[in-house]
């Protein structure tokens, strides 16, 4: 065991990459284990018994569960190439962007789970969030959330890099249109073009028939 | 404006007693001022552009929103009387809780604000936060989440101690029974004896009548 780190995660889900995102951000080795959601592991089961749910990242033994609480647990273990600001003041806003990610990113993924009038209210919680970010200026000159370099907050929000464009084909919808969102677009350019960004996005399939 | 703190907030909320325990737990003096939800200040306004809602910090001037991005703020300032581990790992297991109370916490809430199906769905949610609670053996065989003493995660569900039992008076059902939540009744009696958690529980309103 020692201090090995294992993520029991799998591939194509946004919460997952987050963590994928930071440990390779610091440089860490790491054995990942695919997991099979309708066919659970013994050991993701044990290591996350109160949400049973992925990613689960163990490290010398002992899980740690929830993407953001695992991106925090790496930054203090690993403190090297820092994911949030040293100053107590600019730590606390990255963290309520990072609050505002796991609030309202999961609309972006109701978008395609549910349908009808489910699915509306998912579009208009994405388009609400996608609002609020390309308002607040978070990303107005300057290439991330943190500033010159990707911080925890540009991996919060890396699923609307990944995810949102296929969404939107997949959908048959247009939500990210230039004109409205010249500093989100701007910022999704940028955060693909991060090496470690680029080196951990598998491709995505290509969408499917939409459903209904 | 210098260091002073102020806290813009309500005092009957469940979020804004997070803020005001923490600060106690501290020592901090701070300066409250009660909002009007109905006719909120252009101050709130201007400091929670985002979310327009209570409880928000401000010190020296610059505004914190969010109750427990709030609590990890007063942690790194002020960082006497500990309200979180110093091991990373019992850290992570705190934020865990953290992040659990914060989506778990508002279908106490939605018991008493919602009606019909909504409500019977919000009085599961807050059983099977309970159960989750009395299950995993956080509070068996110690006064607190935090051991000896409270710590932010005894904070987090502060709201349960001070408002399950007159919500379940007001409702007329019995959620917490006796013999199915002794840790949880144990850790509630604990709690409330505590001196800053008794110096600042203010009285509740009688029960008023059902609306439906």
């Amino acid at each position: 065991m020692g201090t090995e780190v294992k993520l029991y995660g799998v591939c194509a889900s946004p919460y997952n990459w987050r963590v994928v995102l930071a440990l390779k951000q610091k440089g860490i080795e790491f054995e990942f284990i695919e997991e099979d959601l309708s066919n659970k592991s013994q050991m993701l089961l044990e290591y996350n018994p109160v949400h049973k749910k992925i990613p689960v990242l163990v490290h010398g033994g002992k899980p740690v569960c929830e993407s953001i609480v695992i991106l925090e647990y790496i930054e203090e273990k690993w403190p090297h190439n820092p994911l949030l600001p040293s100053d107590p003041y600019e730590k606390a806003v990255a963290r309520f962007w990072l609050k505002f990610a796991n609030d309202k990113f999961p609309a972006i993924i109701r978008m395609v789970l549910a349908s009808g009038e489910e699915r509306e209210e998912a579009i208009k919680e994405t388009l609400e969030m996608l609002q609020t970010l390309e308002e607040h200026g978070l990303i107005r000159e300057k290439k991330f959330f943190g500033d010159d370099k990707i911080n925890m907050v540009d991996i919060a929000f890396s699923g609307i890099a990944r995810y949102l464009e296929p969404i939107e084909s997949y959908l048959g919808i247009k939500l990210l249109e230039a004109d409205k969102f010249p500093n989100l677009l701007a910022w999704i350019n940028n955060f693909k073009e991060v090496p470690i960004v680029k080196d951990t996005l598998p491709p995505l399939k290509p969408p499917q028939k939409k459903l209904d």
